[in-house]
């Protein structure tokens, strides 16, 4: 899968920002790929680029379509649909994060064919993938980890690309979610690949590269999560990582969608990744902590990072507030 | 899902026994509901059953024909389909454990819906699943781990359950595998289940049940396995053992398929399965090992075992020697 830049952002008639919450993401870590936005009557979302027609974004040279933004109740309304026809006949692309796929709508699918279109739904593989191998291969890998899901991996992972690329270091963030991939132009939804295949479908997502190449890998939920420590585990074993870097949001009360979870402490969390990776790769280690500290008092929020490295002995930084300079140090 | 039995194993044209190792399994853990064999011109298998026709196997009172047998190269031959298509048409149901489908096949789906029979591809789960709700449930549950792949544990399980049954304890087998949903006319395959539901599928196969039933889960895979880990992960959360029986073969020089990597310890797969299997329930733990010693010098076969009694504190048995008395009696 290779979605061709650059962008328009379909936003159709989204509720608020928060309904366009994917198509945010892309737009902010790809600011020179997002040429305009799309907005149909009524959207109350705004990604602050461009509005663009069809024809506008055809002039202006963009190659996909991608619509990133929640649709209600998993229906595509009739007045998204004819644009999205549209923009199939003047020669896009069109790629969705919805879950209800494009290519299941017959009028898509078919004048996708006839105009020699791709549709591309990413939360939906189409590839195959084989078991893995968990052989070594050459090239470097870091992955990001958490204590719990949505607690900041893809951020981290792209400002650890960003920083890395700024210093001249070869990298490249491998995705593994919807937005992640609308953003790195590839990869693979892994909560969405067949169990057998989750750490084969990683081992192709970062496969054997130069020696002094980083893949910049997004990790998903956590090993602690009830839910999906697997995908979490078979990710870890795919990924093979090197380096791993944990993510922590430190004011939830409980494990994301699970009451009756408490978070586990960062130092478990920690030692439970290492010693997961350890069976695919002896020297993998976590050399970073990543907090997202908006949630705290505006007060606390140093003391919070120097009290974590102080107990860790690792630096722990807010990747949006600081960036990840001192995680790519610590490499 | 639920298959009907009695059943007709249906043997096709096997190359040798090792083809037809499904309907082996099949054939000795459910004597009663395996009435007859039916085999082609040229089956070198025979699972010792009586040989039957069609109508035999009709006038006996059969209701599934079972294909538990290895195709070549993934294809059905004619000589097989014909078979299959005059069995819809006569009223059994037709389930296989084939990778490829029977649903794909137009004419036998096609005569299934004329005759109003059903087609079970029993490695292609065709339900849909939640996400893992983490919650206690009422029930005991058993699952059997391992050091590895293919170490025992649907066996294990089985011997489990018989030896429970015979006490007359309230007991099911959970299946997870293709033989396994033969043996229980149910189950899940859940290395084919969507990642983000292995342990949601999981929990849907042994749910809230009497507080002195035991679901006895059969596992897959192994925590050390490079390719599936995030498999047995899953499985594990989902799950929820009480109790776990890791099963062990001692003559492996390497992980099945990956001859990089050594097989754990038996204490450090323990200590990690009782790790991982806390997570979700705090009272998990390995309650005894079940060695397959077919492979060992018949004078070593009860040292090992008595060794690792003794290293371990835990009874160790050959189930396949000694049936499973000593595991339900650790309980």
């Amino acid at each position: 899968m290779q979605i061709d830049n650059p962008y328009l952002m379909f936003l159709g008639d989204a509720a608020d920002d928060l309904a366009a919450k994917v198509a945010n993401g892309v737009a902010k870590w790809r600011p020179d790929w997002c040429k305009g936005q799309l907005r149909l009557d009524g959207c109350k979302a705004d990604l602050g680029l461009t509005d663009m027609s069809l024809e506008e974004a055809k002039a202006a040279g963009c190659k996909t379509v991608i619509v990133g933004v929640a649709n209600r109740g998993g229906i595509i309304p009739q007045s998204w649909l004819s644009t999205l026809e549209q923009a199939l006949v003047m020669g896009f692309d069109v790629a969705s994060g919805l879950h209800n796929k494009l290519s299941d709508i017959e009028t898509l699918s078919s004048l996708a064919a006839e105009h020699g279109r791709k549709l591309f739904d990413v939360r939906h593989p189409t590839e195959t993938f084989e078991v893995a191998k968990g052989s070594r291969r050459p090239g470097k890998r870091l992955l990001t980890v958490g204590t719990d899901c949505s607690a900041g991996k893809m951020f981290t992972s792209l400002a650890i690309e960003k920083e890395m690329r700024t210093r001249g270091m070869k990298a490249d963030f491998r995705a593994t979610g919807q937005t992640g991939i609308f953003i790195a132009g590839s990869g693979v939804s892994v909560d969405a690949v067949i169990s057998d295949f989750i750490s084969g479908a990683t081992e192709k997502l970062c496969p054997a590269n130069d020696a002094d190449h980083w893949d910049v890998v997004e990790g998903q939920g956590s090993l602690f999560h009830a839910s999906f420590a697997g995908v979490s585990l078979g990710l870890l074993h795919g990924a093979q990582p090197d380096a791993m870097v944990m993510c922590h949001e430190p004011t939830r009360t409980h494990m994301r969608g699970l009451p009756d979870f408490p978070l586990p402490s960062l130092k478990a969390c920690i030692e439970l990744n290492e010693r997961m990776a350890r069976i695919v790769n002896p020297d993998a280690r976590v050399i970073g902590v990543s907090v997202n500290t908006s949630n705290l008092p505006k007060d606390r929020q140093d003391d919070y990072l120097a009290e974590v490295e102080k107990e860790l002995g690792l630096p722990a930084v807010d990747a949006f507030r600081q960036g990840a300079g001192r995680l790519v140090d610590a490499l």
